[in-house]
């Protein structure tokens, strides 16, 4: 640690190293953000300074980011925004009156009716209470209590708070966190960061990428030798796999939940991204309290819900909430200190969320715009699934499952053994040099399957539904081909 | 755990209980919204509910949260986030130019030209490029980077993010980190969050609050017997106690972190806060580099600002940055991964932080209202600060050192034993039971010393002095009686 230089004075190295730096932070992987988008950053430098490459175009589809990929905002939302930055719009007879009742409902229930303001570290009250309204109406009047609402900067925000509440015990007693693979990196990255053990437990790709109870019990029995698992995270609709799960699965997974006396944490955030026929989103909560009170007053469950998804894809306002259920009443004013120390969640984006769960109502002048907008992303994206499952299917070695919900396409790629032997000889995982080729060749931006887990020997990548369809179908296009190639070249 | 219920089937606990929970969790505290402002939250909604109290408004003096106490908003800053929330604002007449100018270049840098796409994870570069230039404004001349430039959600993200980076080992192995007492308690409660080992340096009351380096020196070595110190954090101007650092004494501690060998944390966030004759804000950073590259190519040191005080005072938006200075590549890379798992910084946090950093130049023409606004806030500030020393050194018993910088007073009460006595009868720490008591008899609600750490026998409360100059006068006066009254009832 400390050399002599040449002056005589002690040479020490710098205080902090990669070496003595926190280690959990070292383990932590972020696939979504990592090597292959700040490659494609850097290849969007170098076009613009001019640089030839094979395409005049970088298309990040690495990403659920809908406004980036051209969607636009939906302007009953930005309007209501627009009033509550700069109240003297309120006077402004281009707006409608109902943006302006929002904007004021808002802004009266900020401090000094400015959204400057620090807000309750809980959320604002009045937006707390709307988005109880809203579980209650989507639940079919199941009741919610406005004091179980947390709301949060961003979905990912509440899931590493909910997360570092559970995670206690050294060694063998050490939680355990039950998620599914393949994941969301989120969730693997923040038990790295808490020093919890991650619980993996297979979806069956076979089978549409259900959840199979089975399936959840060797997990956790094989972990109960090294662990003490106490928590299960469900992702539904599913991030990276695009399912959406049956009702009767939500219930198998609840009762599971109940015997093995784990903490359900439920990721509800594509709830509005359903696309198949037959298929439906049921939420948890739904779900626990139609089996009855020995379920609904018993399941410590928190689910999960963001303003960056579904149809207004506002992703940069950093908006979400969390209800929690059954949890202890002490334990809950813990949650509410730790909350506290971050003072509050983005006051722009609890505007966001109030206006997603309270949008305008048919009486209201701006419901036929609003409404219009709405079906139109939704609907845009509905095709968009369909045509990723269609035209991937029609290529040989892609492997592609309905597109059910959510916003990613996670299909299977065959590798012919020479590329995953040059993949090893580059020291790179087979999938991501896949995808790097695919990167340099093509300025196509995709995730490697293995960012997200998947079972050993098979290879997949994430891809967004998001680009505008005819831009989609470019990419598809492209993909398609690279596919081809790539297994011509390595056969 | 498992206990037998009247039918036969197991009856199991909660899953999460306070015995259980995350133990460090369980350590952390954060006065600035604890106990007593739930109270106050608890009063406004009696008083609303029409119980009768013998005050008719509860006055939040315990946060420097400027709008809520009525601060306006400065019209540029939120004329540009309105342009960027609503773009087709952009035609309308009504808006300045320079303020179309600025919202059309912080839309281009956007994905999508919209705010609510994602930011790059480290924050939008122009954002970036404008800050380094603002603080290489700021410093005289001094470069900086702006791939040295981090936002943040807020500089308390930040600051934790930081400090996760830097915490390891286990037992006399552990990371310290040294806190100036009084502190600010983000630091203390993220410390016992991250398993940190808190070192407590005092600063010197009697000296305005100062910075002694052989107090740090005292600190230091007696730490060295159980952990392992590598973090020096200070606080300038000071936050909960006002007092802003000379150049000398700047210059004390960065030799004091060179020589032990410190990873310095500037907490800077009050920079623009310096109202007291004679008394001017040095940057670590400046002072740093003028003291030559034996100092400015070696001290490891981050240090860090907000949209959340100063004159603009827009907490609601969560807006801030860290600049990072002479950190090892390597460690660069692990922070830039760890923050991109939170995906991004909200955007709209980062646009007015661009503004903050690049506001109306003379010859633009929004110039003369900016300035107008800007000047007069801070004018006001500047004599409340005198006002509150003024006052409350008037108070036998009250004892009240300039406030040269920051938004708060930090004075020092004199509790008459029998104070001190019924207090402990109550099981509450004297300085509490002061201000528990001013709470209910006057409606006004302080933070107690004992939140942010005292010299112990000492008695302190911080108030923010951001209260409207009459209705501050009004609080004083309340305080200063109240102060009379209770000491008259304990002697």
């Amino acid at each position: 640690m400390s050399q002599q230089a040449a002056n005589g004075v002690p040479c020490r190295g710098k205080v902090l190293t990669l070496d003595n730096m926190n280690p959990n932070v070292r383990r932590v992987e972020y696939a979504v953000r990592g090597a292959i988008v700040q490659r494609a950053g850097q290849l969007e430098k170098e076009l613009k300074e001019g640089v030839k490459k094979p395409f005049t175009e970088v298309i990040k589809a690495n990403i659920g980011d809908a406004h980036a990929m051209g969607q636009k905002p939906i302007s009953f939302l930005r309007q209501v925004l627009a009033l509550c930055s700069y109240p003297e719009l309120l006077e402004d007879n281009k707006f409608p009156e109902d943006a302006k009742q929002r904007a004021r409902r808002i802004l009266e229930a900020c401090g000094g009716h400015s959204i400057g303001a620090y807000s309750a570290s809980q959320g604002i009250e009045c937006v707390r209470q709307d988005v109880a309204r809203y579980i209650e109406k989507r639940d079919g009047g199941i009741p919610s209590n406005p004091d179980n609402i947390y709301l949060s900067t961003g979905a990912s925000d509440a899931i590493v708070t909910m997360l570092k509440l559970l995670v206690c015990g050294e060694g063998r007693d050490r939680t355990g966190v039950m998620i599914s693979i393949p994941q969301y990196p989120l969730y693997s990255a923040a038990l790295a960061d808490l020093g919890a053990v991650q619980i993996s437990y297979y979806l069956d790709e076979d089978k549409c990428w259900s959840l199979d109870v089975a399936e959840l019990k060797r997990a956790i029995d094989a972990a109960r030798q090294h662990c003490n698992p106490r928590v299960l995270c469900i992702i539904n609709p599913g991030n990276p796999t695009g399912q959406v799960q049956s009702r009767q699965c939500i219930e198998d997974v609840i009762q599971f939940a109940k015997e093995e006396h784990l903490f359900l944490m439920a990721d509800e955030v594509y709830q509005d991204n359903v696309y198949a026929e037959g298929c439906k989103f049921h939420s948890f909560k739904k779900v626990l309290f139609e089996m009855g009170p020995a379920y609904s007053s018993t399941v410590e469950m928190a689910s999960f819900h963001s303003t960056s998804k579904c149809y207004m894809g506002e992703c940069g306002f950093r908006g979400g909430y969390m209800e929690v259920i059954n949890m202890d009443p002490e334990v809950k004013a813990q949650l509410t200190k730790l909350v506290s120390v971050r003072l509050c969640p983005p006051v722009p984006g609890q505007a966001l969320l109030d206006l997603v769960v309270n949008p305008p109502q048919p009486d209201e002048p701006s419901y036929n715009t609003f409404m219009k907008e709405r079906t139109a992303v939704l609907a845009d994206l509905a095709e968009k699934a369909r045509l990723t499952e269609q035209i991937f299917n029609e290529v040989p070695g892609i492997t592609c499952n309905p597109v059910q919900g959510a916003m990613y396409t996670f299909p299977r790629i065959a590798l012919p053994q020479k590329a995953i032997n040059k993949a090893k000889e580059e020291g790179q995982v087979p999938d991501m040099f896949y995808c790097m080729r695919l990167l340099e060749e093509e300025g196509i931006c995709l995730v490697p399957g293995s960012g997200f887990g998947q079972r050993e020997g098979t290879f997949h990548f994430r891809m967004t539904i998001l680009p505008p369809t005819e831009k989609l179908k470019i990419v598809l296009q492209k993909i398609s081909d690279f596919h081809v190639r790539f297994t011509q070249e390595f056969s």
